[in-house]
């Protein structure tokens, strides 16, 4: 327990062939708990690999002699933002379990690449070091609320000094997933977690630091942040059609499709699944955010297909930060991103629009 | 044949990260006949292997924002009792096969957990050693009935003088289902059975054993056994629409469906795929309990909302009784319930009535 | 080419604890081609594959209470006799492929057994030396006709001077499977098939073999067969409703459902789902036999359940015959209808008539 | 980079068993990048595999009593050609990667097999060469359309000058698919790609050469190539109905339904499952051929059942051309039609259109 941390400290080119590669590398450089705490998910992991293989669950007809000059056009235009495509950086924990260089490299290499980049509550960084390096480019905050309203109001305006453009309440995650590789590998936070005021983190299990922040989570929290922050409020970890109502009906201005990428419940259902139920009862009231298990260029093209406005990726660019630093993160998205415009033009698509529009076809036949 | 039979005899505190561990931690203190005899299932291992597959033909949508303080609330109310959760625990052949002190561990482990004890026709111990143990808490007996009605009768005055408060009389048992383990092992039974009047146990093989039992049940067996003991009777074994409405009009006080582990007959459906029609026919007229295959907590919430009222465990307590004596008895309880509790959080329900009202979701993808 | 054959020559009791284990043991005592050509299917093996996981296609809600002694009453009365079980023996070629002892100790234990011996035209041994050892017991003859009407005539006259109760026209071999194992191992027949007057047999491959036959089979051939012999046809290679209506309308006496154990066309559906389409076209009007997959008393059952009345069997019976000669084919059968009745004692079925009357559960989980 | 490129230059006989052997034989004999560029596919290869799999997706009943005389006939009258079988020759780039012989080796086999062979834009041989030894068998030109118009009308003379029957249009590789294993090989044309005038190939990669064509294709296009050539123009990836229907409109003379075979888009139907959807579409208005995933006679059969005219392969010819030449492409076509011709006699079927009007059956069981 008392013996020093040491992680990957790299910052380099990385040439990357896909994204699942990088896990296996990212291992090797990465110290065995906090991999694990990185990687894993609940339980039987049934939900976490669920969500890699429910984009098979919708297969793409690819269309032929649509005129498309490559590449085609992915720019999406988001809150007065033109952003290099609809890929946004997801809300991870303490970064510096991959890199010493933290949050600040993830942060500048996705500022570099031109999109949105989400501060995680139980950041290993400071609110100002992240935001220093954003470079003009949109930053939004993931809220773990405090079980003490100061405490929240307090975050709160640490972000909006900074610039948070958006409030991300995660809503999924009112105590720890059951993560089994966490308890074999008696994992706790290495490093400390300095922008919640009520946790310390240093030293302590992911079990206590989830269940130091709020439980009792209610819609009424939504108008609360609202009110407080005057900024716009999505609600994170919504996978039913139910819950996208109750959110709106409170306020919540945007919706975060995502089931915490398979880390908080096991036996429930793929998140790509529930977005397709979720965006039907959305009705483009409110933007949606889409995360868990998005690893190819196509998972991103399904996505939007079924309702996603943005798409997050979390792990992969986790991974990238490990093997090179602030270029590998640029890596990982200019890699997604390579896949989706090969995948636009192989399809038949110009743009985002267009993805957005194409019938995807059920597959019978998947497992 | 004639070597001395010696299994595990721990008492100690167990750490459990999931209960599929304890089965191969058990196999390594548990012989290799009696491990068989505990663990195995009939023939080809489909309807085994089905039992726990099947709880994920249904998936659970979470909701969030749910106003929920961890943790929830998972006691049960049952036949005057405080249960401190659904979970009972089933009955059980032979516990001295596992470990040397028997069913009184079990009964006393159970017993400190505050739940339900069952104690099998079956038991390597006497009904007084085992009742003696039950600190207050409920007791069952399990009826395997005997082709003389008077055994019946004297097996059914020691229960009832012990204060057993159900019958539950097997039905799905009036043959040994074919199971090959036992026969690659030449397994016969190196404990003595001091229950059953009919039947010595030592040194018979498992089929000699069931044999002996009566194997012509039919609906009059469960009024002579309730007018002759005058204690509610629950039948179990039930897996079809069909048999719970016999069962119920010939009197049964509850319904207890199971396939008996998948230990009898190979080929027929899951016993969660089961619990849905039953209890769709029993319409809330009886009590449901359920058993086989419940590893895991959210297989506890699932029977939950597919109409058990209690679920019952078998083997994960045995490979706890192994490794741990009492204490690793309760060790389960305590590790499935805890899963529970965090399967309550992150599905947003508040109480045990909840997680019955829940609406669980088709799998069509499920294999 | 010119070595000499050597396969087992076994009489011995044979132990069984399932029929699959015998495949296993049997491949160590029969030749690498001979054991290649009982053992195979045709090309990717998905059909002879599909023909033992159909059976899982459907499921048995196991009934109880039933008032069931055990053992049942498994025993069938079929034109005239009073079978031990359902259960008769499939024709197979040269069964000296496996034991030295050939058809005369396979008939000699299926007559001891109390079942119908079906009597191959491509038989290792002559039609008068199986028919001596029948005992009284029901003997069939299949014949693969010949392009030539005197040589079928031939074979038709020696079968009915010998007892043979019905004609088996093999309808789905007119061409050879393209069996790759038999390719592999350049397998030529390595005995002679003295039943049939138009092929030696001796060094010859299958395919010669089956071409020498008659390819050119139509409706014609089942009433010529039937008006030479004065005998009742049976058709053996019907899979489809078309068939079983063009069959019956033609005079057919019986349908025998089979895809000859895979070993003819791959990609055909499974044996056990055609079963359930013809019966349904069949509506009792003649008898139904079925064969190919059936591995387990619950398969007997099933086929059953599925509009079989009665079912044979075929590789389990050679593998039995080359460990333990006649003693082997009597030890598999009893296998089978121990199980059986084992499954009927737990499904609560009385006889084969409610076991016919069983309604099977569809599985929508089978893949 | 500058390490001299040798492959195979068998010319031998070769004993086939089926296609798949081919592929692992073919592995020792070609250099490993010229063999992953080959063999492999599209990222996960999803639909790469897939492609094959689908053909289970549709199961064929075979029928009895069809009087059919062996070999059934298989010809197939075809723009005034009389071809020996349904199979034809796709195109496929580069055959020099496989055997030193090339192109020239391949049109001979299939010239003197008696089928269409498909010259490919991106071959390894000119134009020339290959028409001069088909001795009087089509052959067609399949075209990598341009950017510059003159470039592809000087194309187009030469495919007419040498007797090009049909102008295949590519509209499916409008840009490289995301082929792995060319990445981790860095793998360049080690060969040249003479009949392009707008791309040298040597050295190139498989990325930078489909660069170099025309990617915004679009219907007028066909127009344009039919009004240049005079020659009937297939459109070839069609996958949709909407692109038959749009092709059919702009004057396609024919529809060549592919997935490139799975090396383009991941995450896409089968090619098999799209098959049924465009002949449905296109309604006999135009002929069909179909290629990706055919490696069996019953492949061939399910294709030509479900709408198919003609069907192409490729890489198993490939394979053949790799271990034996021109002979080894002759085996190859000799071996599915082998497989073929007993599918049709196991089925039923007398000749193709026989086969063109049998109905599958849908598998539900497939996965």
């Amino acid at each position: 327990m008392a013996e020093p941390f040491v992680t990957s400290s790299a910052e380099q080119p990385l040439d990357v062939i896909n994204v699942f590669d990088l896990e296996e590398a990212a291992k090797e450089v990465i110290p065995q708990g906090a991999y694990g705490y990185i990687s894993s998910g609940a339980q039987d992991l049934y939900t976490i690999r669920e969500n890699i293989k429910a984009f098979n669950h919708k297969l793409v007809a690819p269309r032929v002699l649509q005129d498309i000059s490559f590449p085609a056009d992915m720019h999406v235009d988001f809150m007065g933002h033109r952003l290099t495509s609809p890929l946004i950086m997801a809300p991870v924990a303490a970064h510096k379990l991959a890199n010493t260089q933290g949050e600040v490299a993830t942060a500048r290499g996705v500022a570099k690449h031109g999109t949105i980049f989400t501060i995680s509550s139980f950041a290993s960084e400071t609110y100002e070091a992240q935001a220093a390096v954003r470079a003009g480019q949109p930053q939004w905050f993931q809220l773990y609320q405090s079980k003490d309203d100061k405490a929240t109001k307090q975050m709160l305006d640490v972000a909006k000094q900074n610039g948070a453009e958006v409030i991300v309440l995660t809503a999924d995650a009112t105590v720890g997933g059951y993560r089994e590789a966490d308890k074999r590998n008696h994992f706790t936070f290495p490093v400390g977690l300095p922008i919640v005021p009520y946790e310390d983190g240093q030293d302590r299990t992911m079990d206590a630091v989830y269940k130091s922040a709020k439980q009792a989570l209610s819609p009424h929290d939504i108008a609360f942040i609202k009110d407080y922050s005057g900024l716009p409020v999505y609600v994170k970890g919504v996978q039913t059609a139910a819950d996208a109502e109750v959110a709106i009906r409170a306020g919540a201005d945007g919706i975060w499709v995502s089931n915490h990428g398979g880390r908080q419940l096991d036996g429930g259902v793929a998140s790509f699944d529930a977005l397709q139920v979720v965006a039907k009862q959305v009705a483009h009231r409110v933007p949606i955010v889409f995360d868990s298990g998005v690893r190819r260029g196509m998972h991103v093209f399904k996505a939007l297909a079924s309702g996603a406005d943005l798409v997050a990726i979390g792990r992969p660019v986790i991974y990238g930060l490990a093997l090179g630093g602030s270029q590998g993160v640029e890596a990982v998205f200019e890699e997604l991103e390579n896949e989706l415009l090969i995948a636009m033009q192989l399809t038949g698509t110009h743009d985002i629009g267009e993805i957005k529009r194409t019938q995807l076809i059920d597959n019978r036949y998947a497992d």
